[in-house]
C-alpha cells in the first residue's frame, strides 16, 4: 500500500527513514482513541452534507468492526504505513472501499494526531487521579489503624520532636491533594479540541467543530487553527505534575527506606512487596519503594525530553513532534504503576511500636518544650534557647536522656525549673500540647483525618 | 554578635562552613516580605497575649523603621549572621533591646523562611502575569496594524498554506493566554500560609493562625505542619510554568530571527531592539531575540535544579532545602525581563509586505486548495491528492508556480478543473475559504483579536 | 519455578510488584552478553578447582547452546523469573541439571548485571564510533563534491562573510572529531571488570578474576568491590557524550531545514530522504532532520534520568538502579539510528548553486574586507569599521549591494578608497584572504580535507 | 562612550535590551585572562609587523597597568559598554590613546571570549583536580585512622556483609580518580586555542597563531573558524564532569547524614562543620553534607541549561552563547567549594567504634558466608541459598542472631554444620576471607591504601 502522500514523489523511501520515522511501534496503542474520533468525525461530514451520509454511515460501521477487531487482536499493524492513523485508515479503505477514501476530507493527520493524543491522555489523567486517590486513602487508613503511635519528627534527619505517625502520614496526604487539584487543572486543558484546525490554517469545508466537539465530550474547541495543530503544552504540563507526584513519593520511598533499615527497625514491609537476595539469603529488600523512587527519575528526564524537543521550534507542526508520544506515555505508565503499587503495599506494612517508642526517648526531643516552659515563665525565647542548649550539653557528657535528668540539676542551669518540669517532658504531653490548626495533637490529627476521610468520598 | 543556635556547641564554625552556609548574599532581597511577616507576626502575639502589648507594639515599630533603612540602604547585612532573617532580628534586638527578642516566640526558621518565599513569589506572580497581559497586548496590536498582510504559514518550514500575519501572532497570544491561566492557578496554591507550623510539629503558644494570615492576605493556612515546612512544590510549579512561557517565547524568537534573515527579511527590528558586530561593520543582529531564546535553558535548567534538590528528601526540612531560592529567584528575574523587553520589541518591528507578497508566490501554498476544489466536484480526497502531487511535479519542472500554469494543462492531469479554477487560487481567496472557528479566514480573524482585546481589557 | 531468593519468605510476591520488578521485558537483549560473562565465570571457576572441571564444562556446553537457541528465536524469557539472569540460569538447570546451580558461586546479579552492561555498552560504543565515522566522511566527501561552492556565512543567522561549504561542512567534522575522541575515552573506563566482587565486598572462593578479564578482554579490573557494584558513571558518561553528539546533530539538522526552505533553497533533500502529507499534495518535508534534531530531547531526558536515579544513594547496590537500563538502551539505539541515517541522508542531498549565488550577493558580506582594506591603508580599525557602517547605511537605503557603489561614492565616505576596491571583493577574493590555520581559504580548505580522509582512512 | 559597532545605527538601544544584553556584571571576572589573552594578540601583531612595534609595546604596557588596576579594585566596569573585553579596550584607549584602537586588528568579540573562557577554564579545572586530590587524601587518612573499624556494608539499606570502614571510604577514593581522569581528558580539550577564527571565516591579516598559542599555553589551535567560535563543547563536557563529581559527593553525602542520625549514630561530624536550629536547643544538623548534596541539583540544572542553549542552534555564533558563562562559572565556583569543605570536614569526623560494632551484630550479616560455607562442604550454592533464608526466619522468630544458635538448631537445618562454624562467623573471619582484588579483606585494603597514597604523593 502507498503512502498517504506519495503523488510528488518518485524516490523510495529509504530504509532506515522507515525505521526512523515509523510511530506505529508506539502509537497503535492510541488505536481506540483514533477510531473514536474518527466516528465522530465521519458522522460530522455525513451531517453536514460535506460526504453523503451512507459514506458517512459505512465508515462509522466499518470502524466500529475495526475497532472490535483490533481490541481482539485480530489486527495487525504494518510499520510501512508509519502511523497508527493510516494504518486504520488503510485497513477501513481495504474493508469498505471508496468511502473510506473520503473519511479524510476536512482534517489532517496534524489535528487528529493532536486530537487522539488529548482523548488518550484525558482518560490517562482520570486514571491518575483514582490512583492518587487510592493512594491517600491508604495513607489514612495507615495513619487511622496507628492512631496513638508516636514516633520522632525530624529535621536534617536528626530528631527534632515527637509528632504523630499519623501526622507524619497526613503530610504526604497534603502533598498528594495539591497532586489531584494540579490533575484536575490540567485536564481541562486537555480537554480541547484541535480537530478542524486541519493542516494548521483551518479547512475550506463547512465543517461543524461544535458538534464533534460534543460527541466527543471535549469541553471546548482550539481558537487558532495553528497553534492547536503546534501545542503540546497540556502534554509538559501532565508531566511537569507527574513530576511532582513522583518527587514526593520518592520521599516517602525514602522514608520506608530508613525505616526498613535495621538500625531504626519502625517498620517491616510484607514478603508480597519485599524482595531477596540471589547471593544473601537474610536479605528482606525494601525493593517496591527503592524502585519507585528510582521511576522519579525517568520521569523528571521524559519532562527534560518533551521541554527540550519544543524549544525553539517555530510554527507550526514540526515532525519533531512525533517524539513527543514515548515520553508521554511512559510517564503516564510510570505514574500510574508507581501510584497503585504503594497503594497496595501500605496494605502490608507492620509497624513496630517498640522501635518507635525506644527511639522517641532518643535525641532529646523534649528540648523545645523545655525552653517553651522557661519562656511561659518570663524568660525571653533566645535566652531559654541558650539554657535548654547547655543543659543538652550537659546530658550528652552524663549520657542520660533530658527526663532523667534530676529537678536540682535543672535549675543548677536555670532557677525556674519547677516540679512539673517532668510531667511536661512526656511524649505524650508535648504532642498533645501542639493544638493549632495543622498542629500534631491527637485531636486535631484525629479531625484531619475525618476531614481527609470526607473529602476523598466526596470524589 | 552569636548564631541563634549556639547553646550547647563549643566549636567555632568553620570558614568554608560560613561561606557554604549563608544566604543573606542573595535572600537579603526578601527584607521587605520577611518583615511584613514578622510585623504580622508580632501583632497576633500581642493580641493573643503571648507576649506583652508593648512588646508587640515595640517590635512593630522597630521593624517598621528598619524596613525603611533597608529601602534606603542604610544596613548592611552580614554574612557571618547566616540569613536575612537572623540579620534583621539582630539589628532589630540592637535597636529596641529585650522586647524583640520576644518575637521568635512561636514560630521557627522553618516556618518563617517558607512564608517569606511565598509572599514574595505572589508578588512575582502578579508581576508575571501583568508582563505576559502587555506581551499578549503588544501580539493583538502587532497584528491589528498588519491586519491584511498575509504570509505563508509553515509545517515543517516548508511552505503549507497563507494565513493572515495576525492569525500567526494570536497563536501566541493562545499560548500566552493559557500561561497567565496556568500562573493564576499557582498563585492560589502559593498563597497558603505556613507560619505557625513552626519547626515542624506546631506550636504550644495560643496563636491565631488565621489572624495572621488575614493580615498578609494569605486565602488560607496550610493543613499540615511537617507538610507545611518542607513543601516546595509551588516554587516548582512556578519554575514549570515559567519553563512553558520562555519555551513560547524561544519559538516567537525563533521566527523573528528567521523573518530577520536576508533570505526571508519578512521583518526588520529597530535599531533599539538590535545590535551590531564588533568587527562586522554591515550586521544588524536580532540579539534581543537570541538572548531570550537563549534564557530558555536556564529556565530549564532551574526547574531542573529544583526537581533534583527534592527528589528523596526525607520529612521535614533539610538544610538542602536552602539551595531552593536561587534558581526560583532566578527564574522569575529572567521570565520578567524577557517577557518585558518582548512586550517593547513588539513596538518597533518593521513589516516587510513585499517580501510577505513574493514568498507568498513560492512554495505552491495554493496545492491544498486545488485537491480540495477536485473533491467538491466529487473526487474522493485522496485521489484529489495524488493528482495535484503531480501537478506539483510538473510545475517543478516547468519552473512554474501553480496558478501560472493553464488551464490546459491542469485539464490534462483531470478534467474536472474548470475556468474558475485561478480565481480560486489566490492568497485571499484561499485564506478566506477556511471560515471556520479558529481558522485563518479575515473574518473569524478580526473577531478573534476584538475578542482578545476585549478579554486584555477585562484582566 | 521459584525466585532465586526464596529461602526465608513465606509470602508471595504481590502481582503488580512482578510487574513493577521485572525487567527481562527489557534486558532481555543482554542474553548474548550475560552468556559470554558465565561462560568466562564458569571456566575460571573449573580451572580455579572451585567447581568440578566436569560441571564447569557442561556449564560451558549448556551455555552454548542456549546461547544459539536464543539467537534462533527458541527460548522464551519469563517475567515471573523478574530478569534475564535468573531466566538463563534456571534455563541451563532444566537443561543440564544440577551442575547449572554451581554456576552462580562466587559471584551475585549485582556484579553480573554490572559486567553484562559493560560488555555490552562496550559493543555500542564500538558501534557508535563506527557510526561517527561514516557520518564524517559523509561531510568530508560532501565538501568535496562542492569544493569551490561559496555560501553566506552567519552569524546570528545574519550573513557574515562568505565561506566554502567544504570549510561550513568541516565545522561539523570537527565536531563529531571531538565525540570521537571522547567516545573512546569513555570506552576504556567501561572496559574494567566488576566481576569478582559478588554482592558487595567481594567473594570467599579463590577466584581468578585476572583470568576472566583477559578472557572478557577487558583491560582492567575494578579495584574496590563496593564501588564496582554501585558505579554507573560510565553510563553516564556515554549518556552525556551522546549528548553532545545529539547537540552537534540537532544544530546540523538545523541548517539543512533552513537550507531546505523555500526562501533559502540552498539544497534539496532527495526524495529516500524527505516526506509529504497527507493533506498538502506539494509538500516535501526534511523529515529526517526533524527527527533527528527532536531525538536530540530524548536523549537529554536520559541523561537527566540517570543522573537524577544516581542522586544521593547510599552504598552500595540499590534496587533503583535497575532503572538504569532502559535509558541507557535508547540512548545508545537513539545514537546509532540517528548517525547512520544521517550519514547516508548526505549520499542525497542536491546543493543549489545559484541560490547560494544569489544569496552570497546579499547581506553586505564584503563589509567587513572593506574596513581591512582601509586599515591597510593606516586607519585604525575602530574608524574604518565606522566608515563602513556609514556606507552600509547608504547602501541600504539606495537598495544597492556594497560592490554595486561606485568608487566615487565610496570616496565620498573615505579618501583612501582606490581602484582596486571593487576586485577585492569578490567573494572569491575574500574567502581566499583568510589563509591561515582554520581559515577558509581554498588551499586551506583543501589540505583540511584532505587531512580528514587520511585521518579517517587511518581508524 | 559609544558602543563598538554603532557606525550603521541611528536609533539608540533599548533601556531593557542594555540590561538583557549587558554581561560584565558576570564576565568581568575574566578580566585576568582577557588582558593575557589581550597581551599575547598584541605582543603577535608587533611581531608580525601587522601594527607598529611601538604600538604593540604601547598596548602592553597598557594592559600590564590596568590589569594591575583592575587587581587592586581601581577600575569601574561600565554596563553601559556591554562586556569585560569592551570595557577593557575603552579603558585602554583612554589611558594610551589611538594605540589602542589597533589591539582588536585580525580578531572578533567572537574568538575573544572563547579564548577567555578557554584559559578561564583551563585553571578552574587544575583548581578542581587538586580540590579531588585534597578530598581524596582526606578519605585515605580517615580510612587509615580506623584501619581495622568494621561496619555493616548494605544493599538496600539493609544489612549485606561486614566490610572495613576504610574499604568502604576507598570506594569514593575510586569513584575521585574516575573524576580526577575525566577533568584530566577534558583539560584537554579545553586546551584549545580559537583565537585567529576573528569572526567566523579567519582573518586575512598574516597572524602567527601559533605564536599566540604557545604564549598562551594552548596545545593546539582550532583547526576550523566556523566550529572555533561556535563550539561549547568543552564547557558541557566540563559540567557533566562536575555534575558526575556532584552526584559522587551526594552519596557520601547521604552517607554521613543516614550515619549522623541518632538510631545509627557511626559518625559524630565537629562542632565546625555542623549547624543548630534557632528553636530545637538540642540540634545538631549535618548542614555540610545536606548544602553540598542540595548543590548537586544546581549543578545538574547547569548542565541542562546548556545542553538545552546549544541545541539546534545554527552556524555559528549566536548571541543566545552569551548565556554560556553563569551556569559555567557556578559550576566551577560550587564544584571547588563542595569539594574543599567535604576535604576538611573528613579532618573533624569522630567514628563511632561501639555503635558500628553493635550494628554489625545485627541484620544477620553472617548469612553469605554461612551458606559458603556448606558450599565448601559440597552442597550446591543454590540449595545452601535456601536452607540458610530458612535459618533466618527461624532466628527472627527467636529474636536471636545467627551466632546465637546453636550447633544442634543448625545441624537440624542441614547436616554439615560442624563445630568450626561459630569460629567461621566473627566480622573479623567474614572480612578476611574476602582476599581477592578489590576485596574487602585486611590485607587487601592495607594495600589499597598504600598505593592510593602512592598515587597521590605523584600527581
Amino acid at each position: 500500500m502507498a503512502k498517504q502522500w506519495g503523488g510528488r514523489f518518485s524516490g523510495k523511501t529509504d530504509a532506515l527513514v522507515e525505521q526512523l520515522g515509523e510511530s506505529v511501534s508506539f502509537d497503535a496503542r492510541l488505536a481506540p482513541w483514533d477510531i473514536r474520533g474518527s466516528i465522530a468525525h465521519a458522522t460530522m461530514l455525513g451531517d453536514q452534507g460535506i460526504i453523503a451520509k451512507k459514506d458517512s454511515k459505512a465508515i462509522v460501521r466499518g470502524l466500529r468492526e475495526l475497532a472490535k477487531d483490533i481490541a481482539a487482536g485480530k489486527v495487525t499493524f504494518d510499520p510501512a504505513l508509519e502511523d497508527v492513523h493510516t494504518n486504520i485508515e488503510v485497513e477501513l479503505v481495504r474493508r469498505i472501499g471508496e468511502a473510506g477514501k473520503r473519511l479524510h476530507t476536512g482534517r489532517s493527520r496534524n489535528d487528529q494526531i493532536a486530537t487522539d493524543v488529548r482523548l488518550w491522555l484525558r482518560d490517562q489523567i482520570d486514571d491518575a487521579r483514582i490512583a492518587v486517590t487510592a493512594l491517600q486513602r491508604a495513607l489514612v487508613e495507615f495513619g487511622e489503624a496507628h492512631r496513638d503511635a508516636i514516633l520522632p519528627g525530624c529535621t536534617h534527619l536528626q530528631h527534632a520532636q515527637p509528632v504523630l505517625l499519623a501526622h507524619h502520614m497526613l503530610a504526604y496526604y497534603e502533598m498528594l491533594n495539591r497532586d489531584y487539584q494540579r490533575l484536575g487543572e490540567i485536564r481541562s486543558r486537555v480537554n480541547v479540541m484541535p480537530l478542524g484546525s486541519a493542516a494548521m490554517a483551518g479547512t475550506p469545508y463547512p465543517i461543524d467543530r461544535l458538534a464533534v466537539a460534543k460527541a466527543l465530550e471535549f469541553e471546548s474547541v482550539s481558537a487558532n487553527s495553528m497553534d492547536a495543530v503546534s501545542d503540546r503544552d497540556a502534554f509538559i504540563e501532565f508531566c511537569s505534575a507527574a513530576s511532582l507526584v513522583m518527587m514526593h513519593l520518592s520521599r516517602l520511598c525514602e522514608e520506608l527506606i530508613l525505616w526498613s533499615s535495621p538500625e531504626l527497625a519502625f517498620v517491616e514491609i510484607g514478603d508480597a512487596f519485599t524482595t531477596g537476595s540471589s547471593i544473601m539469603p537474610q536479605k528482606k529488600n525494601p525493593d517496591v519503594a527503592e524502585l519507585v523512587r528510582g521511576k522519579t527519575g525517568r520521569v523528571y528526564g521524559n519532562l527534560m525530553s518533551l521541554l527540550t524537543l519544543l524549544k525553539g521550534l517555530p510554527m507550526t507542526y514540526n515532525r519533531d513532534l512525533q517524539e513527543d508520544k514515548e515520553p508521554l506515555f511512559d510517564t503516564a505508565d510510570t505514574l500510574l504503576l508507581s501510584l497503585n503499587v504503594m497503594a497496595r503495599m501500605f496494605g502490608d506494612i507492620r509497624v513496630n511500636r517498640e522501635a518507635l517508642k525506644a527511639a522517641t526517648a532518643e535525641g532529646f526531643l523534649e528540648a523545645t518544650d523545655m525552653a517553651d516552659y522557661l519562656v511561659e515563665r518570663g524568660v525571653a525565647f533566645r535566652e531559654a534557647h541558650g539554657v535548654i542548649g547547655r543543659i543538652v550539653r550537659h546530658a550528652i557528657k552524663q549520657k542520660k536522656t533530658l527526663p532523667e535528668l534530676s529537678l536540682a540539676t535543672l535549675q543548677r542551669f536555670h532557677p525556674d525549673f519547677g516540679d512539673d518540669i517532668h510531667r511536661a517532658l512526656t511524649p505524650e504531653a508535648i504532642v498533645g500540647r501542639r493544638d493549632n490548626i495543622g498542629g500534631t495533637a491527637p485531636k486535631r490529627v484525629k479531625s484531619a483525618l475525618a476531614k481527609a476521610k470526607r473529602d476523598l468520598d466526596k470524589r
